[in-house]
């Protein structure tokens, strides 16, 4: 099925919205970024989701990856060569440092990429999504001579590089791990770098096997011997497919998953017997290294969903526009009279109409929040100065797994609700909708369910940190007092309503401030409060966010020369702020008036 | 993977919560049923969903239908000979009339059965899903030779039957059909049982071809020569695969849909050319003929999403029992002291303790609204008295479009949220669960997609018909009277708060009875207002209705022996009222208080 990427949107939030390009020139890493590289990127980037990528996404769903006996996997015809364009292209390297090899681009543009990347062809995406997170990972923690070994290739794109988290008694709770490594040298010290066998089981591991590279650079956790019982006792280990000798490892793929999506991704069930391989970081901090490229990752998986609602979003908007059923009740002024005798175009029917201005407004949304986030994280990776970093870092963290959660339930769902506008067509293969609900769904569970994320948001992220909410109010409040300068100084008496937006806004950041807390104060005698409603929270600050952006987007529209897109934008943020907020004020509602008991059901 | 029967739930709302058997007795079409005979039916109904479909499910979605050149679509292993068990067992006729070779048997207990079928295997009972409704339109339309030779055919389920609507051009508006008839004998006068010839094309037939039974009987809507456009110019004709000569008629199929679900089912692309058929009902007058059956159908539809959130709910419960991840904020009292070391079953786990509450509160709720209705229409077709009739008949027609709409909706979003209680797992094909959010999504586009039942629920059956709405009110202000009555006898001072459900229902019946007449007031001002809200208005609704079905349960748990099923119900019934009612009130909000307008954005 056909994908067009959202350059101009992409580029109005780049540059109009967020001018990223102000942001870059204060960094000198980026020193050589600016909006026309930026534009030269992104224009490449599209052409190689649209053209390359997009084309294999219907036919991979139905073909799917092979297991052949002898544990080799065959990935969807197309895939290997369109990895090696990916490699050519030199697309691998985009964030990584240029020390390392890589192209030293921000992550507000690898961001950009996958987002484009993952509304083409989310499976043949799983392939290269975990490079960055490898790269990291290896350039922070491998000693010299692994690093020199494996770091080159795997930001070349020369070898794919995978995680092996989950084991099948293991999955939310890394803790209950069991998979072991043991030093090939029982006299010599355990240390970072030291040779290990590995021996275990893990499941869940997305292209665990495949035919795009001649070699897979797995990223094992393991338990070294009288390792401590839970997280603190688990040992990243470098475990390559094919022994720097040419021998093969004992890294074996037993089988892969059937899915609900994501078919073309080869999601492996491998075992480790004696698998040689050696200690990546120190041992024993396995998971604090992982967790380093957290932040990244989970960034990385709400552009899925970033990627999932745009591209399903324009399905349903052009198919609606394009199918003629029944007489909508009413018509846009200036439409064909004559044309007015026939059925109407299904997009002018009220309940089809609702909900594509419903994906519109959050995909617009979704899209500043989630570049913003990015931006910020380039600010505390790359900005000269320290306190700065120490604040956007902080910031980062704070939004990371509201962007996870958040973004990949409205790609989802989103998803969902544009196969309804298609009816009967949207469920079957042929228009490409319904393979977007499904390749969308597995973005709510990985790299820690959206469940997971609202927790970490509520208690590491704002209850525990009682100062980190605070960055947030005050982006809220600061957006305010400019929205509410320009509504004063507008010579045309702010028929924007950006007024009326300040209100709004300061409304959002009292809100939030209060219900936090709420929740602060009843935690002491009600533990499990937070728990409770961790879900409500992080969905309520979502939609905070949602406002936050939509008055970031009319401002930028106000001075846009575009008439149709100012028109267009100022009727989403107008719909976002009347149809979507009202629709989760409840969420503040249950905090704030008491969380009702969850009972203990005989299940 | 394995299925269920929830017999005893099934039971306790026949029984306990409605008291059907009292209503049978009261109608002499069911003199014969009774407890004892439901319980019979319904337990042998298990058997089967659970012994001869349920191992068919998984296997038959991997395998999916194959269509073979020459237009022969082969079904899965399995569903032939299921096909000829369900026949031998008599299941085809449970619900047609005895005169017909029915067994004459409460709509009730098929709608029981259905949700059995379907919480088994959704693509299977595709097969049998439209047999009641041919049963339908054939006896009452066909002239008496038509009926001898086709009604006990279908009845008995020695041949199944099809239900051809949708074109490619016509889906929602079937007033766009352009397949056409033409009488045989040019001479001879159009009238019902008229031989015919058609010619056209259909789209979404589910069995158009299989290779479960010899011949399958097509009811098709065509237009005759010089009929008016739109839908009153079409005709329903009956068009047999196999003509009473033997002869392969001129019905194809050309090919089946790759589809998100129901995969075992036959989804036909269909070409009639010149294929020979007998006009079924007034020539014009088929759309009238279709509707005729339309409740029936609706809530057979109904049925599927209560038969998906069952068995959905029931794996995730299960699961979330076993699965052992992380330490649990805090433990049901009386938790083993010693396991208390280990990780917790994730049921302990507020956030999916809380999704597991939503779905077994909406499950045991859902369960009394589809029952009650098909009770309601059981009595609006055999009751004795013709005012009751009518009454019962009016309130159906209320109903129905709720129980199609928000039960599918809360089936399919509900199976969706279960898969999240398995993480990964629930991602993979292995625990039935995904298959299950693949298979329920299709029941809220067929029948008439979920947007239209809310119109025709709004439009046609509240505000085209204000007494109708009164019918409801009334029943919800009964059982507001009838609990606080009883919480005023109530010898140990009302612990159960019927009081307090008494208050609630009385609310809810008011803001239903004020929302509804603001809507009223404000529709001539502003003709596209109901459109607007239509879906909010069904949503709402649906959890008015939730509320009154768990007071009904909850009173009906208070005498209850059974002390487990008591603290249950008893459980969930709370959960709902504080959880889940709190979290739709906004809709009424926003029909009360002013709805938005709605942009005309450039698309």
């Amino acid at each position: 099925m056909s994908y067009t990427p959202p350059l101009e949107r992409m580029r109005f939030v780049i540059e109009q919205v967020l001018d990223a390009p102000a942001s870059w020139r204060a960094m000198p890493d980026f020193a050589e970024v600016d909006a026309d590289l930026a534009r030269e990127v992104l224009e490449q980037a599209g052409r190689f989701a649209q053209d390359v990528i997009a084309p294999l996404n219907g036919p991979a769903d139905l073909q799917g990856c092979t297991w052949q006996s002898g544990g080799a996997v065959k990935t969807p015809d197309g895939f290997p060569a369109a990895w090696r364009a990916f490699v050519e292209g030199g697309w691998p390297a985009l964030p990584c440092a240029p020390e390392d090899g890589g192209q030293g681009l921000p992550q507000l543009l690898n961001a950009a990429l996958f987002e484009m990347l993952v509304g083409a062809n989310h499976a043949w995406t799983m392939y290269p999504g975990l490079l960055h997170g490898a790269c990291e990972a290896i350039g922070h923690h491998a000693v010299p001579a692994l690093r020199e070994r494996y770091l080159p290739k795997v930001v070349s794109g020369e070898w794919l590089a995978t995680m092996n988290l989950t084991e099948p008694q293991a999955g939310s709770d890394l803790g209950l791990s069991r998979t072991r490594c043991k030093p090939v040298d029982a006299a010599a010290p355990v240390v970072n770098g030291a040779a290990v066998t590995v021996t275990g089981q893990k499941i869940f591991i997305s292209g665990g096997d495949q035919d795009m590279t001649d070699n897979i650079v797995h990223l094992v956790l393991a338990r070294l011997p009288g390792a401590p019982d839970g997280t603190k006792g688990l040992t990243l280990v470098l475990v390559p497919k094919i022994l720097p000798d040419g021998r093969r490892n004992g890294a074996w793929c037993d089988g892969i998953e059937k899915k609900m999506g994501i078919k073309g991704s080869a999601t492996a069930q491998m075992r480790f017997e004696q698998a040689e391989g050696w200690i990546l970081g120190e041992p024993n901090a396995g998971l604090a290294a992982m967790f380093l490229m957290m932040n990244s990752a989970r960034l990385h998986v709400g552009m899925q969903g970033l990627g999932h609602l745009e591209a399903a979003t324009r399905i349903a908007s052009a198919y609606a526009q394009e199918r003629l059923q029944l007489r909508a009740p009413s018509r846009p002024a200036g439409s064909d009279a004559a044309a007015a005798r026939g059925p109407d175009p299904i997009a002018w029917h009220p309940a089809m109409r609702r909900i594509l201005l419903d994906l519109q407004a959050r995909t617009e949304g979704a899209r500043v929040i989630a570049y913003w986030t990015a931006l910020l994280l380039d600010e505390a990776e790359h900005h000269p100065d320290a306190a700065l970093r120490a604040q956007r870092h902080d910031l980062v963290a704070l939004l990371t797994p509201v962007v996870k959660a958040f973004l990949t339930h409205l790609g989802h769902h989103g998803a969902n609700e544009a196969l309804g506008v298609l009816g009967g067509h949207g469920y079957v293969h042929d228009w490409g909708i319904e393979q977007h609900v499904r390749d969308s769904r597995v973005a709510l569970i990985y790299e820690g369910t959206n469940e997971i994320q609202a927790i970490d948001l509520l208690m590491r992220k704002v209850l525990d940190r009682p100062g980190r909410l605070a960055l947030l109010l005050e982006v809220l409040r600061d957006e305010a007092a400019t929205l509410d300068t320009q509504a004063e100084t507008a010579a045309d008496g702010d028929p924007a309503g950006l007024a009326r937006w300040a209100a709004l806004l300061r409304d959002e950041a009292a809100t939030l401030e209060r219900a936090t807390a709420t929740l602060q104060r009843e935690r002491a005698a009600r533990p499990d409060l937070p728990f409770l409603v961790a879900d409500d929270y992080l969905h309520a600050l979502g939609h905070t966010l949602l406002a936050w952006a939509w008055a970031r987007l009319l401002r930028a529209s106000l001075g846009d020369q575009d008439a149709a897109r100012r028109q267009r934008l100022q009727a989403l943020c107008a719909h976002g702020r009347d149809w979507l907020l009202p629709a989760s004020r409840w969420r503040w509602t249950r905090i704030e008036s008491g969380v009702p008991e969850l009972a203990w059901p005989g299940l």
